[in-house]
């Protein structure tokens, strides 16, 4: 458009008022919703809201299951609250396990960025199982709420991020969900098909009780 | 409104095809999507397709676990396709167990129509279980994708029904996704810590191999 | 997994703040939005949260239409705020009706405990009419938002539960929102097409005014 | 940026098929689904799909109700199937009258183009009645499901335009519901309340039966 | 029904707090959420939070786009908060331009009420373009998300409505995010291919700096 | 629990049809529909239709910006289908660059995984710009359908991997939008401000016509 008279009046055409809602950077001292959490003022908003560090270093791998899940989800990462989207950093030492486990909100993408990474899912219908060898640069979707799990299935360090289609996607390891808490043994052994001593010994690993 | 004559002309104000969505009746034999089956043609639907008769009997407790679950999801009772909703019943003769399971696709409400149901489920944050003896007229809710399970602990056989803010919520479970496949003993004992022999002993009852 | 020693690092893979969100609590003293109730501090979330008692007597079926719906919705039983489900328990007296209603928000699975229900549902497409006599253990669905009703067809007292793809479907009993307000009756005649007296009757019994 | 050769290679960076579903024009021959119709080949998709020209001329309102309804929605506009928005024409002759119905799957929102109008619209929350006169350009918004009606309380003929938030709304006319068809005057009598008379009557104009 | 009693015990049978969600009228002055703000309390909601008058005039053109875009969004009509729909008025004098803008969160409906406007949407498949001459009472569909324009194609002023489905659909108009604040000129010529010149012009005239 | 009896009646507990849908695979032979393509028949699933190899390999960036995107959404990967998941390979030369484009239908997240990003949005509220420099390792996220870029601000290539909350994001990339079609240029340079001489310019590098 040819813009003769450049000196007209403001363009005052939209009320400023609209649109705040492009975003809602979590404000976790507010209270949250079903929907997440309460946004912080937008007049507060920097782009840092927007962008996490956390996921630049490898999580720490010295552990049982020589593995590392850092998740970068709206508690972690506010300026993905709403969104509808996040992510974590998965570190697989030789050796390393991501036991079988659910997000109970959101199917799960994963993209090998390093190493070798031998992964499954387990499908509800007849429990077919589904297992696939990633090499670098190979991706693997997890359908929403289904058992999965990730190894590390070379000798070098494999290094993963994982995608969700949800701010908050949650994360049950079943292992911890059925040992690392005061459930009584006998219960779960009733509600497992698990020997009793199973149990106890993984209570023991744990940290369970009762 | 007085209506003085009552011999108009017809009510054509609104167009006949607008609402054909009110419903869709799954028809299994077409194709579906990830929103569900597609719709049975609206002409052929009677109100049969609206009810559905499976959950008047008592589903057969002589089983391994004494209990059995009976669904009235979107391929049992085509009528709930789409509609956000569908319900199961739940039978637990004396000492009967629903093992830990979960719904991949929507929350559950239980209520007890009959006994005494022991029911708990356990959080994916700090792994806390939540767990409550429940009596006729009780009910419980199970949010969204948690591993969670329900015993009769009581003497009498005990009924429940079981609801879903889904048509078809799925069920996983975790005995039958661990033990009921090919999955190789190997990698389930990597994923899960359990021991060779507990996963061989449970994959000999539950028809598993590998 | 063999687990040579025991005695390893603690497994803090994982950022206790994730999953905060497994359920949202509602507090009721905090504000609400569009999604449902702000959530209840986890900390202070018990397993009573996640059970409800209210339906385990029968409603009082003392009155008019000698029936009574007793909700568990997100206001009586906070623990299905933001779930997407919930229930309710209808109490029919011999020749007791629940008058023609909506849910706005939901769709509605109902399945009958004792007794016989006549229940049926209005489709807007052609004002085809689904009615159905149900017995013990027959679920009947009613498709969201369309007027349905149910009635005692039997000699004994009925009981029904019906469950919801929302945690708060709402409810609209066509009668009491023409004819328990103070809606001019001149406008309610305009736009039902009933008479003025059998508007002034309906208003009389139900305890409408103008 | 500058860009010194202009004749470089193609920029075929992007694969060809992403983002079929920019829109999905309902194919109304082929089998719909819960989420709406099936669509058409993209290939066949022109600017004739996105347009509609039935609202350009007003209804015929020579009826009993002195007003007309003419939708916009998926059926009749396949272009807006999916994209969760649609419109209709309302025409009031003077006297008309839109009587009491509600959308079962949106809210409404009204603007007025010429004349007044008197609307209102039915809580479910304790009944309350939210009633209002609309002058030209006027806007009112009826919340999903929730029972409300238009009239004409002007001297001239009044014209309005009602958007919903879903490409198929649903319309359930409540006088059609329960005079429309052949739904039993007894059941229609114990579940409304009304006199067996009136129910008659206004079978009687509106064609029922039984 | 007969009702031969009309003196019986109050009609107590719903909860009185059921269906508190039936709208959400925005309290600006709370925290908002993912899913919108938070709701006023219902006890002081009343008609006049579901009217809005803003749109009743015409919106100034006097500016160099000879337009104006009034919206009714939830931050300008509190009442539309939640419901999934929302509206703006359009003006465009003669020579009017709505220029090349999206809305990110929403479809939009255009209805034509006075004059001719010609409109067009690019969609992100091929980006073939759709273009209509839309004359009065056409109506005309945008895809969510994708850029469209309006322009005043007759002699008189033209007005339109266009309807969302959402209660705050955004609005982004090209050259405002590309013009109209600090991004720098350089990073705005790497990233649009535009020239320097070009970018500098138009700075000037929108009030971008840098 | 103790296993007495190994060899019990078969578990058929649970209908085998149920839970048909944990996932979607696209069948894209088949129609699609608003919610994505058709379900592929679960009997010809493999675990080959959950893995993708197709951004193993950097795309080629031989070309005017540089750049390369390559995309898993649904119509690449049909394993995500209906999942609300998705990704693409990002490949930028040194001096590549990603030229300001939105995604209709969800928000990104970004991972960089070698190099140096200069990433950027613009907000549809006051036109804010968020402006930041990525290394390795760092995540930012990109809300949904709001304008933004990526350019490589380092030496070497830079490599990332963008997440979407969606199957099928979409991508309109503004220039092609406007310049690679046949666009009319007068109505390009009514609606977006831009000179004549502007946009016959870039229509001849992107091969527009008109």
């Amino acid at each position: 458009m040819y813009l003769p008279s450049l000196f007209i009046l403001p363009l005052l055409f939209i009320s400023s008022q609209a649109g705040v809602l492009d975003f809602c950077v979590a404000d976790l001292s507010l209270p949250n919703g079903p929907a997440g959490y309460s946004c912080k003022t937008p007049a507060k908003v920097t782009e840092n809201d927007f962008v996490y560090h956390g996921l630049a270093t490898a999580g720490n791998t010295t552990n049982i299951i020589k593995a590392a899940v850092t998740p970068a989800f709206d508690a972690q990462f506010p300026g993905v609250n709403g969104l509808g989207v996040s992510i974590a950093r998965v570190d697989l030492a030789a050796g390393g396990v991501i036991p079988f486990h659910t997000h109970p909100g959101a199917s799960e993408i994963l993209v090998v960025i390093q190493g070798t990474i031998y992964a499954g899912f387990i499908s509800s219908f007849d429990n077919v199982v589904y297992l696939k060898t990633l090499n670098k640069g190979d991706v693997m979707v997890f359908p929403q709420g289904l058992l999965h799990f990730q190894v590390n299935s070379g000798k070098i360090p494999a290094i993963g991020f994982v995608s969700f289609g949800s701010s908050n996607p949650g994360l049950q390891i079943t292992d911890f969900a059925f040992f690392k808490n005061d459930l009584p043994t006998e219960v779960l052994a009733d509600t497992t098909f698990l020997d009793i001593e199973q149990i106890k010994k993984l209570k023991g690993v744990l940290g369970g009780t009762n």
